[in-house]
């Protein structure tokens, strides 16, 4: 079992990754930790100590190889693997995602799109057919589908995770406005869309109330 | 100016909502904190002292009042109020966003889209037309927009943003994959889709590797 790791820190690690990408894009190769600390908005100690709980990457008065940071945190993400993943729920949500090529790039192949309503069923997104969510759980047994997102409405996507989960699927993206009740091997991530526009509305009016 | 509430909090009113929504939609009128914790997987103590920053609802040996609770977390989260919002940005996840009736139902009504790309400018998403992002700033001034949404490439969302911070908006809701640099007085939420991905990968790989 590797050593724990907060999710403060694990949160990070993709926001290094983008900003060393961006680096590499504007060819810089080499930067000090100083250096990142401004770009990035973290200060220098903070960024050596989330380094150094995967073993560190700088050396003293030399500062980080960024390609080299950039591939390692892209390892300790799991990007150097393909994970073939499936979007459940094909309506505008779940078409934007199946739509966008960076997910692609990164590793997360999108195989196919499950739907239950029959007037998407046989439509194509791009060169992906949408599927009846009734054959989902042969089809993943099929083809060793790893990731499943679900942009279900809310009431169904319980059912179509336990759908998933007895198919054998272990990691879920979750965009449905609900908490899903899963076993302890499953892992999930939810992006509450909802939540976060309530949350710009409280801060906005904060900020309003403050400058009246 | 208001009490400081840390961000942890801020960011559970909006789960408290949506949770006690789903008790009005089952009819349910009153709940313990005891119940309440059991549904929403926080401490009753947690609870009670979250509801505490904000005066604090409950009554001893009678629980919350669910329609009560429910509607002075919407007042604090600002959803009393109408937000006129526009979004710039119509490829597909800001064709997603403009379709999602929910947050128009939540009052942040969508006034119009906004595009550079002179192939999507005239059409439609519902009765919504799409703008040329030339015109923005005007549109914003004239229409007393409040919130923006931005759904643009990262290369084109820091321009983007000056913009919307010339023409006086306060609120944005960032989809770009890139940190904007924002006047003090400008509040920002940010959806970084890819981050929530990627650390949904590195949990997926950590998982996989403590169970081999």
């Amino acid at each position: 079992m590797a050593k724990h790791i907060s999710m403060a820190v694990i949160r990070r690690l993709p926001k290094y990754h983008r900003y060393l990408k961006d680096l590499l894009e504007r060819d810089i190769h080499r930067i000090s930790s100083k250096e990142l600390s401004e770009i990035i908005g973290f200060t220098a100690s903070q960024i050596r100590q989330d380094l150094n709980n995967f073993g560190g990457f700088g050396q003293q008065g030399y500062g980080y190889n960024v390609e080299e940071l950039y591939n390692e945190i892209g390892k300790i993400l799991g990007l150097n693997n393909v994970y073939k993943t499936i979007i459940v729920g094909a309506g505008n949500l779940g078409q934007a995602i199946a739509n966008y090529s960076g997910f692609q790039k990164s590793g997360f192949e999108i195989k196919a799109l499950f739907e239950a309503n029959p007037r998407f069923i046989g439509l194509k997104i791009r060169e992906l057919e949408i599927l009846d969510v009734e054959i989902m759980e042969d089809y993943i047994k099929e083809n060793d589908i790893k990731i499943a997102v679900i942009c279900t409405p809310k009431e169904s996507a319980q059912d179509v995770a336990d759908k998933l989960v007895r198919a054998g699927i272990n990691g879920i993206w979750n965009f449905a406005p609900v908490d899903l009740e899963l076993p302890e091997d499953v892992v999930v991530e939810n992006v509450h869309l909802t939540e976060s526009l309530f949350t710009l509305s409280y801060l906005l009016n904060e900020k309003n109330k403050a400058t009246k």
